[in-house]
């Protein structure tokens, strides 16, 4: 049998999604808790990998394993949620065929990053955006955002090391909103290459600070030369916020 | 020289507002910043205590010492930004005269109380909300409020224990507003008793599950009895959100 299950986790005080031997990390501490409560070993594959300290209100994973056929995965959210610790929720649980695999099926995901831009932080938004007291020109990293979307390689905003083989990822949305003193950047792609998301923020921070020229990014991204687009922005303004899977093969999931 | 600081801290961590040996306090961890940045000890006066686990937007305080008389007030949130840990910051400083008194001139304080009312909690709103499954009636929450609205004596919504001598409070402002999975308790009052604020949501929570009627909340203030109003509801939803001063007296400040 098997499930997808939607969680939302606050990022702060795990080591990433994926389990890594002595670390606290969300795959572990949902499969600890899953497998006491169901008493079988079970399989987790998330949807993505998330960096420590990066938030997820929407992340998407499937669990395979002797599930209890008469428990409705209905229930399963509140039925986990008394276990798990309290950055840590189930928001939904589906029956998925076998076949479904929640990363190679991924449509496109979608992640915001959030920006705190006011004179004085904010208590409350500590670990849960970037602080940044310089004014932003939403318009003007809005220019930046329209010459990267579409499908292109990313090569130039990928942290370097990664040894993925194809870099070319369709970026169908990249938009930039101001709400009072809180910037949201929004991006959705089929995929992302590691650090993509916090290296877009960077770069478009970049361009409002006039250090990169909107112009210029057509041939940033040609040269794929990772120096020249700007820098990595810090985990705790990114959110992982949708994982939309086709309609077309799976239904509403 | 006497400064009016207007502070939002993040109430988890620390036990309540004010000083008590041994325990990490909003009053002691400002005190200690300060005295360093300034050089001299200080005597720091609070507008309210606040109790563990319960946040605030916008508190207020004097400070008095030999502040630097060449540093302009307005620079001082600034400057103490970085010695100050991430879930406390100052907002603002004003000076103001040496016969103001952050407590006894207050002309009315506003607390929130914050419920998140859904099926499933939220990893976000962990510590700062109080996580409420059983879907609330709002509009019988505000038939509630307004029976309580007004000056009366509001012992029968006092902690048990509590010294206080007169208990008599003009309560300007009581309701509550649902924006989505969020439900938010207003209270503007002259002065607050110890817990009022979490028994009036407790005490308008039971009118939403129809534990007590509206029609009886006026016998239950004129009891005086704590036991007839509702229960305190838990720290976390707590928080102070503004603090005014008269203007006739003060000027904007």
């Amino acid at each position: 049998m098997k499930l997808l299950l939607r969680i939302a986790y606050v990022g702060t005080r795990f080591h990433g999604f994926q389990t890594q031997p002595g670390l606290r990390t969300v795959q572990s501490v949902l499969q600890k808790a899953m497998e006491e409560f169901f008493g079988c070993p079970l399989k987790i594959t998330g949807a993505s990998r998330t960096d420590a300290g990066v938030h997820a209100k929407d992340f998407a994973l499937s669990v395979e394993g002797e599930l209890f056929e008469s428990l409705p995965p209905e229930k399963i959210p509140l039925a986990l949620s008394p276990i798990l610790p309290p950055d840590l929720a189930v928001r939904s649980a589906v029956r998925v065929p076998d076949n479904f695999h929640p990363r190679y099926d991924v449509d496109y995901k979608e992640y915001e990053y959030l920006i705190h831009n006011a004179p004085i932080r904010s208590p409350f938004l500590a670990d849960r955006a970037w602080f940044c007291p310089v004014p932003l020109d939403v318009e003007r990293m809005n220019e930046g955002a329209a010459a990267l979307i579409g499908k292109h390689d990313f090569s130039a905003f990928m942290a370097q090391g990664s040894a993925v083989q194809n870099t070319v990822r369709d970026l169908r949305r990249l938009e930039v909103a101001r709400s009072g003193d809180l910037v949201t950047l929004t991006a959705a792609a089929d995929g992302f290459l590691y650090n993509m998301v916090r290296i877009l923020a960077g770069t478009l921070v970049a361009v409002s600070e006039g250090k990169i020229d909107p112009a210029d990014l057509p041939a940033i991204l040609a040269s794929g030369d990772r120096r020249r687009a700007g820098p990595t922005l810090p985990p705790q303004g990114l959110y992982l916020c949708r994982v939309v899977y086709p309609t077309k093969k799976y239904g509403e999931i």
